[in-house]
């Protein structure tokens, strides 16, 4: 697994992100490898992250889905001079296919499965104990300049 | 608004919900009032709930969705004789129409739309400004028996 997350690539002033920014000290820090032909992660949720009892909050998947898919956008699409576009969510979608313990450790496995013009389809799997818990969809899109405040 | 929001009448021992429960010290006490059609909620996200600067993170948008959404399931199957039923989130899907600034307080308005047999389709709005930012689908199935513990 490379050693560099994807998301430690984004520009210092784009890494507030709660769910996967460097520089957000209360974030949840979700991190991303790229292998070059998937993104790749692991993450153990906190105890507070709890739905059910014994079981991971839906929305705290959600969250993986979002950062760990728009991460895989991003790499997938760094340019020859290494260059890593920064890409938003457009739409998210999850299933859970199944409850998802807490407790575990997470393995997220991500790849692109469509471009939509400049748009970015990721496919994206979280699995627990070895078995596929939910299965996500992440539609990226580049950053908007509108919401660049430079 | 009536006074006590559904997620307080859910069960105590299913009341730690990271995103809602009232018993989670550390969660979001995401609250959703329900006036007889419809479920209503104001939410304030924290400066940390960033995405790029200035901009509320997916993730949290999505854990509203996800709670108001299920809550607003419970309270429109409510049975006449009061017994609120446990939803559980089987999809979510999450369209981010336009950024949400950062900063002012989030009204969220869901409807249940749809019942597939037992399932419970429900469209959430949340808005910023008195513009619509984000729109919603939460399909909720009843709590599956294997995940209560008791």
């Amino acid at each position: 697994m490379p050693h560099t997350p994807v998301q430690h690539r984004y520009a210092e002033d784009l890494s507030y992100c709660y769910g996967c920014g460097k520089n957000n000290d209360q974030g949840l820090h979700i991190k991303t490898h790229w292998n070059g032909e998937e993104g790749v992660g692991k993450f153990t949720p906190r105890p507070e992250h709890i739905a059910l009892p014994g079981f991971v909050y839906g929305g705290m998947l959600a969250s993986l889905v979002d950062c760990h898919g728009v991460a895989t956008a991003a790499a997938a699409s760094c340019t020859e001079d290494g260059l890593l576009p920064r890409f938003v969510t457009a739409s998210l979608h999850v299933d859970f296919l199944r409850p998802t313990p807490l407790g575990p450790e997470l393995e997220l496995v991500a790849r692109v499965t469509e471009r939509r013009g400049r748009k970015v389809v990721v496919e994206v799997e979280i699995s627990a104990l070895g078995e596929v818990r939910v299965r996500g969809q992440v539609v990226a899109a580049p950053m908007p300049q509108t919401m660049n405040r430079d």
